[in-house]
């Protein structure tokens, strides 16, 4: 009889134990503010991973080079934020643990909190590159201080003062960016200065948070809050290869939002920056 | 210099002191398991209401015969389920103590909890019919007890044995089922038994809370968890005017997902309903 | 070389000589009041028939057996209403001299206007038998006399009283509903009483006009003014084969606006009534 | 580590050694004549499947207590009917020779003749019940003999005159509902007449082929084909359940296509149908 | 009781009499000749203005700092420019006769001219600057002389030569363009030669008209007739804030069709480019 | 009495013997792996090319000074690639044997094989130039040698080494480059060296094949596999228009599916790409 056909992302083939790459899906989106759905991101990834080939012609890779093992989605209660947080962060916690490094898919942002909350516990002096369209750093939003518009704010909470370096940043209050000058390195709308990272953090564990939404809403309609005059995707995927050699100790890519994409290419962009991110960070090793 | 426009319901133009029916929109999703965007229900109902008559032919009677206040959509914080509730139900006491008949647009189904609890503290007795597909009995659903999947559940809690009258139930756990037999009046898959209720319920103050799901997909896809073998549009539409001279509490419509509604023909529906539901419990005379 | 293949409607290959029955589009959607698009009814028609066969399992009877002359889309001017009923106007004038029989693919209801006013030219004594969810009888629409919400008023203007038979009524203001029941033979909801038009109209030519909204939205969501609590698309099947053996001189089928048919279930009912509605009226003679 | 979370069909969880019941997906559309995409049937019943509950109503049964094993979909080359015919066979003919129940999702229905090849073989005196809107009983189609419009006519080259019971047939040419007279037995339209099968077939290994499409297209717009004039929800599911006794071998539910579901009311009425099917044909005694 | 809450565009809350800026939608799109809808275009700016931000990280201002009025929607009627421009036009003479400046959300390209022409008495010398696909210089357009091919040839009527500025014009007849060398100052396919309006301006009252379809149909699709070719959002975005410091006594954007975007990338582009308007011409000072 | 107006692309009026070009749609997409629909390809170009005008503001050139004659869509078969190959083979053939330029609309890009076969049987030293995102160079793909993932591999069966001028390719299995570093002549990820063609290919004969999935996602998301990372527009037009010169034999746009183009944006690229394509090609010179 033919073994169960598992719906893994294309090429995440491995057993766990061999894995050096943990993928895994966060479908969150209960803070969302304006349009949810983002739950569903991790799945349509998934699905439609099978419209994109193995190889990458950029860094003449295959996934079948890495060993990635992807064990699927959480379960996360809808409703309860600090909840759903402890469940990501004990997973990552376990795959940290085991010399793997966890690679997420959300959710909406806040997803991140759980996963850098593990991160920050076993890696100290952690620093966190985030991209995005959002400043995120909000102290509070409608009341809450768990909300996709805090979560960067909340990851300061634990890591201090200069240890985000935000990029691609083009929304917000005027506070968040006040916040930002004083206690992030925020650059404002593109990439510049991406350059000077790879110097900069040698000798620090990173952790790479992507929001999808960073890019413009013309490659990424799929998204809660599409914002415009954000990146090409050949300028988010060259800035992803550009950080190649850093000590990633785990990644994530969030806020695809399927419903808002009707034509698949959002989904697509998605899939694909997911393999070029798996090719960059990951090296051919397993764990143990 | 024209005053405002303001985007009311159709037909919903007195001012609030001189209202005997006051609508609100409680856009809250939260707790929702399967496909969010309840929220935008209210909304979607106030701008496609410009596609129907205030008129109806049914009932011979127009919306201008009534005086109707649309205060527009409650703030209420995502994620936070407690605090929605709390929201809701000072906001639905206090058109109460005014003397005045609430009536809701969801939002998720768990909005009608908020709801529920103002009307019961004022109106001893209170009793709920209660239109849906799904039972929503359950005593917790992912470890939460406050959910759109309990929410009847905590109804009971407060009303106790007998004073939930459901119809149309075609879908829960058989656990569900069970309770319904010993606690609640549920009558499975139609509305058979409906015509029982006018003598039942003769001297009880009444709270009719309306799941659209309860229709058929072909005539309502338009909401996040779609339960085939519904009743169609003119089934409904009949059940509700036969109710006509019941004491009317509150009421509520819920679950108008638009984004699964993109030929808009759901938001038509939950329209049409609404006028059909005000014309049936308004009497003409307003507040105080 | 391959002869130009003309994308009509499905069976519809004689000449305009031989024809009895002449189809054609009026594209026309500018006095639209809710959301435009009927426009692009008639493509969307002869697109999508393909997907249907030519045969009749309901009649016994093939296209094949007919000779129906497809002449394509008239050009009408967007924006100017009476220009563009002066074209329809003689467009059928001209089918109806050369004794062949129109049959008229909207479009917004107002086109039906042009049609009527040449078969009343030409065919004294003319009924017409309107199936629809709107009663259309204003006297005038944002301060306008021609309009898709006037157009059987402007057709009893040239008919007077008694001539008009209206099936399915289900949306108007209380006016319209009092002119009817003076001047009009209105029969609300539903097809009740159809069964006496045979008798009826036995020496009368007819011209049917068939707004599809008459349908369910669940049937036909794809229209401007999606109006619940229509008919099954069995019924108005039926309804339409009930009335064989008249004398039609006209017909039309208006309202199909494809922008809100994504599934396209509406193009597919609109495309298999008309079929059925051609092997209805024709007898495989062709003019002349 | 938690292990892979496996995207089956809900409640399908056991082992295929303990199976009964075997569900596997036939991801094939390439005769699809008019709109593609039945391809996607399978793996969108599973996704969507966690939107409807185990437990059937009903019935009063739940799917745990079956014992179901999801094997996910075959590799089926594209382009290649009778390679793709073989695949199905081989696979269908394993299960039969295992003594369990093969349930086949498809794909368009051209894949239910590799399963009846199987089935045939193995079951001599196989008759077959097929719920259609298509008669496809074409001889060829686009002068191709395999072809979903050809299916049936294939089947019964297999199985000869009098063992086709078909059902809700309303489309198809001229000479198909001829054949259909002298070598099928035929019901057009509904489902009149299918109260005499359990008498009929006591005696018979029974297949059942259940073409989505003989939904109306109100309730099943998400196939390529949609025709007007179908049955309701309520009337396939209670036809389906009064075959509960039938000698059932095989199963299969074709033609979703699911880019013409955008509210995805279609997909939901596959996954109820399936459970009820399941729940119908399965007593809780698996394989061995 | 809460007051009414205004569905106005985020961060338009000030009086009537205090504002410096007037904000009204003209929804009108009958002559329209390809993909009609644009009459939604206001209200789904409206709505999902709360998407966005308030403050703009770009000009590092905050729309509270201004004084914005939104007296929402006029009521145009369908099916008759000239009457449909008049509203317009004397609505907008309104506003500028109480000093302040007006800001119309179309509608179609052709609720221009109403706003000029109100604008035109007012303001000796006014100078249009205009920035679109196409370049709407048509003498006429399917036999009707106000169209929204022919709405800048109507404004030279009033202006006359060298008053007229267009950007991005990339579509059109040959004989616009012949016209367009002789009588305004167009650049084809984008923006060279903008940096020279501020000098060339500084004496002039100007009107600024966006036609959003100036934008690539990768960043606005959702509108009647995407043109290929076009600029990006971040073009566009400092084409818009080049030009502050001229005397703006008027602007518009119109031609969102949101029928036409189902992601809301369109709409969120039309959302946060009016916001950078505002922020450009205002000052913060009202009126009076 | 009107003639039948065809339906055909925009200003293609004239008639086969006076033609120059002779455009036709291929409309196939059996072997399409991921998402079929490009099928419908062609259809959508003609419908939708009365969106955009007969004249180019680039090349100062209107549709209307060539001769081209759209002879529709040919009939092919579903499922059987081998005979849908001959069918177009022997209609490009006729139309080279009548010293005219043949265009393509696919369909999915292994039509291109059979345009190819019969250009190459015409003219010795056949070049090929191809656009696209996909190397389409696999020996075979799932089990069969013609698919539109070889179909560059077939086309160098054919031709051979060094006639294939591959641009724009950004995917593939590392074989397909490998076997294009040996065999063709590619530029990955864009059009650099492009430049060097016309003095390169000035003495032969030139098929130009453009998959318009080169495009960028963002521009171009109604394809079957959408590929992020390509290029813009202006990119592709500029290139097509660098070629002017070339000796053409013989054109292809394929793999336009308009299921996944909601908002018509990735259809109107295509119908500006066909009329720049023609006005490129064609010199205003009609056959014999």
């Amino acid at each position: 009889m033919p073994n169960r056909q598992y719906d893994a992302f294309i090429g995440g083939v491995c057993e766990y134990d061999e894995a050096e790459i943990v993928l895994f899906g966060a479908p969150f989106d209960s803070t969302t503010s304006f349009r949810p759905g983002a739950r569903f991101g991790p799945k349509a990834i998934r699905a439609d991973s099978y419209g994109i080939e193995t190889y990458s012609p950029y860094q003449d890779k295959d996934l079948s080079d890495l060993r990635v093992f992807d064990c699927s989605d959480l379960e996360l209660p809808f409703g309860n934020a600090e909840k759903a947080l402890d469940i990501i962060q004990s997973h990552t916690a376990q795959i940290l643990g085991d010399n793997k490094i966890p690679v997420m898919l959300g959710g909406e942002h806040l997803v991140t909190l759980g996963a850098v909350r593990a991160a920050a516990a076993r890696y100290p002096g952690l620093c966190v590159i985030h991209f995005d369209a959002h400043a995120d750093l909000r102290r509070e939003y409608l009341g809450e201080t768990l909300s996709h518009a805090t979560v960067m704010r909340r990851v300061w909470d634990i890591l201090g003062d200069g240890k985000i370096h935000q990029f691609g940043i083009r929304s917000g209050e005027s506070d968040e960016f006040s916040f930002a000058r004083e206690h992030t390195n925020m650059n404002k709308f593109d990439f510049s200065g991406l350059e000077r990272l790879p110097a900069l953090l040698k000798d620090n564990p990173v952790y790479l948070t992507v929001d999808l939404d960073v890019l413009d809403p013309s490659v990424f309609s799929g998204t809660g809050t599409p914002e415009p005059g954000g990146v090409s995707f050949s300028r988010l995927h060259s800035a992803m290869l550009s950080l190649k050699g850093l000590n990633f100790v785990g990644c994530d890519l969030v806020e695809l939002a399927p419903a808002y994409d009707q034509s698949g290419a959002s989904t697509a962009a998605a899939c694909k920056l997911l393999r070029e991110l798996l090719l960059t960070i990951g090296n051919g090793t397993g764990g143990k």
